[in-house]
């Protein structure tokens, strides 16, 4: 099973080593998300070489193409996908909420609509469990309800309440070892929106029931930074300090260092991948389109400062040609670049926290990249 | 200048070595095709790992996209894709004659409509060497009429009359130092259809004029490949012997085979990437399309005698998820395996002629590729 070791504090910032049955993973980590089992555009051995230890795949999306039982039948996510370090796979909780149309949701679990052929499709906490199992990830998380915001506190408190109780039956479900493969790690998600006691309440139920891990969900849904920042900041340092911490589908990289900066270990984002795709890039002195007009002729590389190979060895000009021509090169260059840049950026605040010196790190970065 | 060095024969096929400023090549030798500055899919570095001496860049394509007084600006074609092995540009004739609009053909040249914005273009002999100049490649090809097949055996005279002169002010342009970066060799193009007299007389007019190397134009375009075969075998080996020659276009792996059997040295095709691109993908057995349901849960490689990465860490299943999911990363690894697949055939090809085994070789290789 899974352990978790702190190797260093640096006021609420944690570094620490998460040790799994397929490697260990240096935290604070950034997961690049791998939702078809393909981090879009890369190999496996380009991500090994970005230097990321896990992954995330999307249980919503496997189930449906190519299948959660195509892929056992193939051993397991990692072997379908030629990777051979941890993996975490969410509960298919977000999608339900945000991609798929929901036809029904009570207490057993939802009815919803496939977003690729229209059919019906049930998720129970059991069910997403099930699904989690055939495909062997690392880390498997509890199903969840991710409620829309804003909501009455009533209705907040009602959700929170229902995801504790599918918390418990994910837990119960992955217990039961009739038909596991693995040893997979289990971890629960807080909810209870942005009323800080309702998190808190939130929290000790899912505590109670006991995980390896515990996850802040329903952030970064569209809500304010401050109100984001002032969750995180409350309710993390009263997390369980042994377990691993992990503040779902965050973020930007200031949302990532003010994670940190609240003892979050763990964080998992499409914005690196899905922001290359569009031309988006973040650099040193802050997010560039590539598509200005102003680099067409610009030989310069995209970031001076970076050490990636597409700043080694290709010029802006050349990355604007490519994204305006539709070139797959163009994705790929992109997308190597900005995982670089996360898992560079992450790599660099767990430094900085051995050497306790985050907070001076965190505000150097942020005056530079919010320079432009 | 280049040079061209023949190692040995065997019949009329030729394994020779190609000196360029840019870097030697070996004969036969398949060039993959990188339209817009990039081999679609691909790094460069996965080019040369690939085993890949020499590319093709389309001039018509890069003088609309970025335009190549960009990429002189940038260095030239090399620098600024990051190859710094040999390319080979074509002339823009057959984009002219197939993708683009022809509004009018005379003398002088043509006038075109762009296939991206609709905009007028010239080209002229002395344009299109201008442009490649500015691309800064390591061989140019001369501007020819690429004429629509079939046509009158006059029309046919006709158009190759009108290449060979426009062959003759391709040189004459060449020669012109005034606006040149770098030494770069001219190959002129052989037209004349499907009669072999006229083929003939084609070749005496260029080979008159003079060139670095002598191509094959206006084959592989819809005609019966017996037809393309019997021009193939009776007017290579009438070309010059201490030249390279290179047959345009072609092919499919059998055309590879007769081509060098003919004695050509040099070939490009788009088939191995836009194929698998399409998920038609070549194996040792022949051909398979991806697609097809058998694939869905099959656990094998897709050539378990290929040493190609994709073959080595990816099943059949994971590909087929990949193309039907539209990720990236199954152009990726389609594409490795194909242009792999081409690259390693005629390297074999080249080996046998060496081991004076040549049709053997190709008559086993062919047996199996065709015995699925």
């Amino acid at each position: 099973m899974i352990q978790f070791e702190i190797e260093a504090r640096n006021n609420n910032s944690r570094a620490g080593v998460l040790h799994t049955p397929d490697g260990s993973i240096h935290t604070p980590v950034f997961m690049p998300v791998g939702t078809l089992a393909t981090v879009k555009g890369m190999t496996t051995e380009e991500i090994k070489e970005l230097g990321a230890e896990i992954i995330l795949g999307n249980t919503y999306h496997l189930h449906l193409r190519p299948g959660d039982s195509v892929i056992r039948k193939m051993g397991g996510l990692q072997k379908f996908m030629n990777w051979d370090r941890p993996i975490l796979t969410d509960s298919g909780g977000f999608q339900i909420f945000s991609l798929a149309k929901l036809l029904n949701l009570n207490e057993e679990g939802v009815i919803i609509r496939s977003h690729i052929d229209g059919s019906k499709i049930k998720l129970t906490p059991e069910i997403s469990i099930a699904i989690q199992q055939n495909l062997g990830s690392t880390i498997m998380m509890c199903l969840d309800e991710c409620l829309e915001l804003p909501a009455s506190r009533q209705e907040v408190e009602r959700s929170a309440g229902l995801t504790a109780k599918w918390a418990r039956r994910s837990k119960e479900a992955s217990l039961n070892e009739s038909d596991v493969f693995k040893e997979q790690a289990l971890f629960g998600i807080i909810q209870g929106g942005h009323e800080l006691d309702l998190r808190e309440q939130s929290m000790h139920q899912i505590v109670e029931i006991g995980f390896d891990g515990y996850a802040v969900g329903g952030l970064s849904v569209g809500e304010a930074k401050e109100e984001m920042y002032n969750v995180a900041h409350h309710i993390t340092p009263k997390m369980p300090a042994e377990k691993p911490r992990y503040l779902m589908g965050v973020g930007d990289p200031a949302d990532l260092l003010e994670g940190i900066e609240a003892g979050i270990d763990m964080f998992d984002c499409v914005m690196p991948t899905r922001n290359a795709r569009n031309g988006m890039l973040f650099t040193s002195h802050g997010k560039i389109s590539i598509k200005q007009s102003r680099f067409r002729q610009d030989p310069e590389p995209l970031d001076a400062e970076c050490e990636c190979p597409t700043c080694k060895n290709y010029s802006r000009a050349y990355l604007q040609h490519l994204y305006k021509s539709g070139e797959i090169l163009g994705v790929r260059l992109n997308t190597y670049h900005n995982l670089f840049f996360f898992i560079s950026l992450v790599k660099q605040a767990r430094k900085a926290i051995i050497e306790k010196r985050y907070l001076k790190f965190k505000k150097e970065f942020l005056k530079k990249f919010n320079s432009q």
